[in-house]
């Protein structure tokens, strides 16, 4: 009886989605913008109910036991929404690439052709706790001229209800159907496994979230995924790396922050500056905490420095961590011989997410930029940077480790396709 | 025991493709140019080994009683063998997209982002009896510095292995590794079951076939598929339309070729013209044996004039009609009041490959390009024109009327991902 239920529900869903998801592909850039606008004005209005709402939410999640970071993440700050409100403005100001034609040329047979950017129709967004990404998820649905089911976390489910309602207000304010941005209303985990099987409603899913729903998302879903799975990013510290920009940069990018995908977990090292650049890195990871599970070269160069630094921690890795994501002040640590065993290494055990290479070398930087295989591929910069805002997208839909469709930071691009249009004069093909 | 041996061997050329790729990504233009003319050279020098085998695959499916058209399509003339060695050496021609850097900006940061043009991996191609689809794949997994997994009809699996050392050979000739191109060298059915569900070693796969095989192919695979299952395209004569290129247009989309996937299947004439436009085209379309396949309105006006033409050969529309894919002398005719009720009607029936609109008026071909949901829209040009030589490709991998990655004719680009490049001076995230 209740599967029977979420089925005609998500099916209604995905039905009036698609129907709005064909007038939304007309809209101008204007009223897309309108609309954003007006729900960043609503956000900062919202007030008592989504206050209240929000406090539901933390009050149930506090009384279940949840753990505090988790309770914190629910939490819909003033900040939290001054800050989407400010990035719905930002998306609002941004150049609307829908209708966009590119590479127009005449051909010899007299047709010019050329590909038009439009939009991809309907993506489902699967995301947990965090409610802002009800808004994040909404806005770039209107940007991008598509339409969305948005299915958030079953414990965030009174906030993003009332988000959601704000969503509607605006888009009926600026003339847009209502059904662009449609929130899963029920929390019945059915619903996930009915949006991502809906092909014929459903374009793309973009899940957020753990490894396990991800690796489950993607393994039933009937429909593209874009995803992320795992961010095991290296750096490698190449024979001819200037010293202190080596030290600064794996500094960043391994403890500016230790929980985004785009952290460094390994660090890998051309012996023939082991011996100068590991003490200097080993006693800013020590003063800063940070694990160094070391190959035995590593390790005995190390080991040799903490004398002088005891509170340096160096143990020796196993098989496992080269492939650890660790999201923690640990990294891994492997003398190469080059630049050769570096790429060798990277593309064994590395997510295919982003690794980067520290060098002065003109040939090496070259040769790691085109053989290492992943989605963002880095010379004398931090990984870190591996971002939609940070890349100059404009806005961050997911990251993409797949070869196929979107790759590395995704923006409003990645919602579109482009199609070809040809303007002819009546030629006739012979 | 069958089954665990052709697991075992299709995972065995799945490793190998994917050891290939990693070389064939580095592979330098000059590299792979050399491969495809040493290919093109023995091909033209094949003479007897080649012409033998070949005779053998007919001989054996002349004996199995295959219909005529079938051994038709087995059949490797010299000619043929002209052709896609011609092929090959016009790929040799062309610019190498690998390694291409686009969009390259600098950021607020200091980072430089832009993208670079890299192979997607690893390619299995699945077709039907035409041999010359073998070297076709090969000549384009070594242009784009991907590697191939070939699975040919298993009429045409002498031929095949003939060509397939032909490749084999050019590889080598060339330096290049020669599991780039692989010949799945059974004719065991369950080998594609296989090719299409090996994700660790296989990125997209590309069928040409029946649309069966392609609906089975697209149901059961575990890895993306570039394809497309039906060429129901329309051409519409707005109410502006120029008559003698309305009937020059729509004549070229539907005689100038039955068989093709871009040959128009239905017309849509706007109320306003029909009355002048239909005994036009009707006269045409009777001339040419084209049976119509009407509307009322349609068929009332076609049956008046069919009283001067009696070859005329009108016939009353029943609702399959719409979603007909005919591919033979046969069209359906339906007349609309104008362009919002044709891009309704074809968003509908169409198969979102190819759609075209007759008209002088700005307003409507602007409205009809960017509201039809369909892979190549048109203005005032045959619908036989959705081709990727046509559209200034070079080369066509396939047509999509997927939205996700490639849609409408795929060239090289689309065997080909994005991935981003950052290049610094040690620049750091705060």
């Amino acid at each position: 009886m209740n599967a029977f239920n979420i089925t005609e529900y998500m099916q209604a869903l995905g039905l009036q989605a698609k129907a709005a998801s064909a007038l939304m592909a007309r809209a101008d850039a204007a009223t897309k913008n309108t609309a954003l606008k007006a729900l960043a004005r609503r956000l900062r209005e919202a007030g008592a109910p989504l206050a209240q709402a929000n406090e539901r939410d933390v009050a149930r999640a506090t009384a279940a036991g949840l753990a505090a970071p988790l309770v914190d993440r629910l939490k819909l700050s003033q900040k939290t929404i001054d800050t989407v409100a400010l990035g719905c403005e930002q998306l609002a100001a941004m150049p609307d690439v829908i209708g966009e034609i590119i590479g127009m040329k005449q051909q010899p047979s007299g047709i010019r052709v050329g590909q038009m950017r439009v939009p991809i129709g309907v993506f489902g967004m699967i995301y947990e706790s965090r409610p802002n990404v009800t808004i994040e998820a909404a806005s770039l649905a209107i940007k991008s001229g598509n339409a969305a089911i948005l299915r958030g976390g079953s414990e965030a489910i009174e906030s993003n209800k009332a988000l959601a309602q704000l969503v509607s207000e605006s888009l009926a304010e600026a003339g847009l159907p209502v059904d662009a941005v449609q929130l899963v209303q029920t929390t019945d985990r059915e619903a996930v496994g009915q949006l991502i099987a809906m092909p014929a409603f459903v374009d793309v899913i973009i899940p957020r979230g753990g490894k396990g729903l991800i690796e489950r998302i993607s393994r039933e879903a009937k429909v593209p995924v874009i995803k992320h799975l795992d961010g095991n990013c290296h750096v490698y510290v190449d024979d001819t790396a200037p010293l202190e920009m080596a030290v600064r940069v794996v500094d960043n990018a391994k403890t500016q922050k230790y929980s985004p995908c785009n952290a460094a977990e390994g660090l890998l090292v051309a012996a023939s500056i082991a011996d100068a650049f590991l003490p200097e890195i080993g006693a800013v990871f020590g003063a800063k905490g940070v694990q160094m599970r070391c190959d035995p070269v590593a390790a005995r160069i190390l080991r040799a420095e903490a004398a002088l630094h005891p509170e340096m921690d160096v143990t020796d890795a196993v098989e496992a961590d080269w492939s650890e994501e660790y999201l923690a002040a640990v990294i891994s640590i492997k003398v190469v011989e080059g630049v050769d065993e570096a790429i060798a290494h990277i593309n064994r055990y590395s997510s295919h997410h982003t690794d980067a290479i520290i060098t002065r070398d003109h040939l090496n930087a070259q040769r790691f930029l085109r053989e290492v295989d992943s989605a963002s591929v880095m010379v004398n910069a931090s990984t870190r940077f591996a971002d939609g805002f940070e890349f100059g997208l404009g806005a961050e839909i997911g990251i993409s480790t797949d070869k196929f469709h979107a790759r590395g930071p995704v923006g409003i691009e990645g919602l579109t396709s482009l199609k070809y249009v040809v303007l002819g004069q009546g030629e006739t093909r012979s």
